[in-house]
């Protein structure tokens, strides 16, 4: 057979912006802002190029930016990592993802995932031969049931799949899963891949919890994050993974064979901007106000809004509304309504449907006007 | 075990230009520009980034880049590709390579390499279970033996991997070459990546016969071009495979989970610079006399020079020096004269050493002069 991949079509995030695209839809779906990034740093581009930092970077990405990263995470984490052997900068967090899977999963080797979950986790496991096995978490309130996770867990574990804060949910993980999760690989060779792309936006004065703040998992972590989401450039595809050396160097092996390095220019830009800390610490704050703009406005209409404690999405049941799938009831909106969402089945294996669609709002403030204007029609 | 890829080191191109800078060395090794592009391309990159065009492109690319790389294919090669449905934008010409071999190749598949080949292509082939069958092309000419290829021929036979114009050789296939292969490959199902990045660098008014020119090879080959070769930004890394939709269609499942999509702002500029053919049909003139320049710098030197039809790599042997193996003598050669090579044998699985070393000769004048000044030195 010609395909390795034949049960995969194109991703959900592409079709749903494309069904936007053509209705002339309000694009919630896709994540990415719609408003300009910090002139700031867009300048510090333009000054990289014109100095002529044009040429390939060192496989493991520029030392400054490194740098910054690992400044970033010892004040947010007070956990270290060496800068240089230990932080590899990615062509954006999907190849970092993709890029840690191929390093470690061979044929047979079991994967444990928490679904909902990103669309990506799966096929790329499949593509080496790994078994995946999942945890759906549901709605209303996703919770994780260790006990059941347990029973996944076999000899052939190789990796664990977090996302924290979780996308699409929200959800982010509390101490007590961090525990759960310390006993679970405790005495065992897993790895954890934790995906915490998200982890500058959460909300309510929560805390995120990442992986490399507990000795006993960041040993045996890969952490990757994206400035994409980070900084409002979804667009320019940097983002990083973090992990111990031995690691590490398993990870760049496969890096150079597959990207080899990553835009010089712009990690030049990001080391620059990254040297305020304020570029970043006021994330939470700037998408709660958009988070509760939104939330306030779908008060009082037919949609259900489901908790949101961290990410730039909120799910909603629209139960009262309708009885369809949601992918059925995602592509009527954005067809009769002119507002495009991402159905929660899209996220599961099994498409679970709970009558749930993901509402992203990183978005103007005009944008989600207009956005809860439409929706408050629907009913 | 924990390594996928125990054999594999960090590649060649690192290690040399590591050395060389730790030696304040001339850097001829890994092949980049040290001149600056085209200001008018860089200033391309600050309009479209101003513009606010920093957010995901499709996951094919940018449409009005595809249209300007079908445009030139049409030009070129008198081949038709549909820029929708059959060009994909990769994160460099690397990413697209280990994309194609991701997306066809399965365990014990088996893979035809031409040695001296880029270092890439076997660990990757590798990494998904393949099995890499090799012809080792060899000095001072570098033909191909193609009763010897059809040798390595099986019914497990999934794929060739031609690199035209050649890295690190210089060499061009020919139409003999190109008439032997589809011999080769008729009635089969074998498929063929064909690695350009080096198609606009041709020299002594010799074409550069692209897979793409004859139908019975472009309906079963992937052609994959760089933009950091063609227009002196290897440090963007933006480049291209084009191929039948019917193998664009699992090259882009893979892509999308490998790195979705590729920096827009970049996209959009090199669609721009890319509306004017001469920036690149004057690529070959510009190298040509950067090549003569240092072949002539080079005569009466104890370097003997092998023929350089393509690429901006010059092969010099160094019997009449040495009998060191070129791994050691291009060590030395940077340690102690200050001029960094990458030694050929790095090129061949087996480390065939035929006392060749490549010199990159895209370079400003001043260095080439260094760097001729300080060869000329050494006996
Ligand atoms: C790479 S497209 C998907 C973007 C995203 O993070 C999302 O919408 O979940
Ligand atoms: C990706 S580093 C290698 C660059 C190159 O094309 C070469 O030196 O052969």
């Amino acid at each position: 057979p010609l395909s390795k991949l034949s049960n995969v079509g194109t991703t959900i995030f592409s079709q749903m912006t494309q069904l936007a695209n053509e209705n002339e839809a309000i694009n919630l779906s896709q994540g990415f802002p719609d408003f300009m990034p910090d002139l700031e740093l867009l300048n510090h581009v333009d000054h990289f190029i014109k100095k002529g930092f044009n040429q390939y970077a060192p496989l493991g990405g520029m030392i400054g930016l490194k740098e910054e990263i690992a400044r970033k995470i010892e004040n947010s984490h007070q956990a270290t990592y060496h800068p240089d052997s230990e932080i590899t900068i990615t062509a954006g967090g999907t190849q970092a993802i993709f890029t840690a899977i191929a390093s470690f999963i061979k044929k047979e080797d079991e994967v444990i995932i928490f679904e909902p979950a990103y669309d990506c986790y799966e096929p790329t496991v499949e593509l080496f031969g790994g078994i995946v096995k999942r945890f759906e978490m549901k709605a209303p309130d996703y919770n994780i049931d260790w006990a059941a996770v347990k029973k996944l867990v076999s000899d052939k574990t190789r990796m664990i799949i977090l996302n924290n804060p979780n996308n699409p949910s929200g959800k982010i993980l509390t101490e007590n899963d961090i525990q759960e999760l310390i006993k679970l690989v405790k005495g065992t060779s897993i790895l954890i891949l934790s995906d915490e792309v998200y982890e500058n936006i959460v909300f309510d004065g929560k805390q995120h919890l990442s992986i490399c703040k507990y000795p006993e998992l960041k040993e045996r972590s890969l952490l990757v994050a994206s400035f994409g989401k980070l900084f409002h450039v979804t667009g320019w595809k940097v983002g990083y993974c973090a992990a111990p050396k031995i690691l590490t160097d398993e990870f760049r092996k496969v890096h150079q064979f597959n990207v080899f390095c990553v835009n010089t220019p712009i990690q030049l830009a990001l080391a620059e901007y990254m040297k305020n800390d304020e570029h970043y610490t006021q994330l939470s704050q700037f998408f709660q106000e958009k988070r509760d703009f939104l939330r306030k406005g779908l008060e009082g209409t037919s949609f259900e809004l489901l908790d949101c404690e961290g990410t730039y999405f909120q799910a909603v049941k629209y139960d009262k509304i309708s009885d369809k799938n949601d992918f059925d009831f995602a592509s009527e909106l954005t067809i009769n309504h002119k507002v495009a969402s991402v159905p929660f089945s899209s996220f599961y294996k099994h498409k679970l449907n709970e009558n749930v669609i993901r509402l992203c709002f990183a978005k103007k403030q005009e944008t989600l006007e207009k956005a809860i204007e439409n929706l408050s029609r629907v009913s």
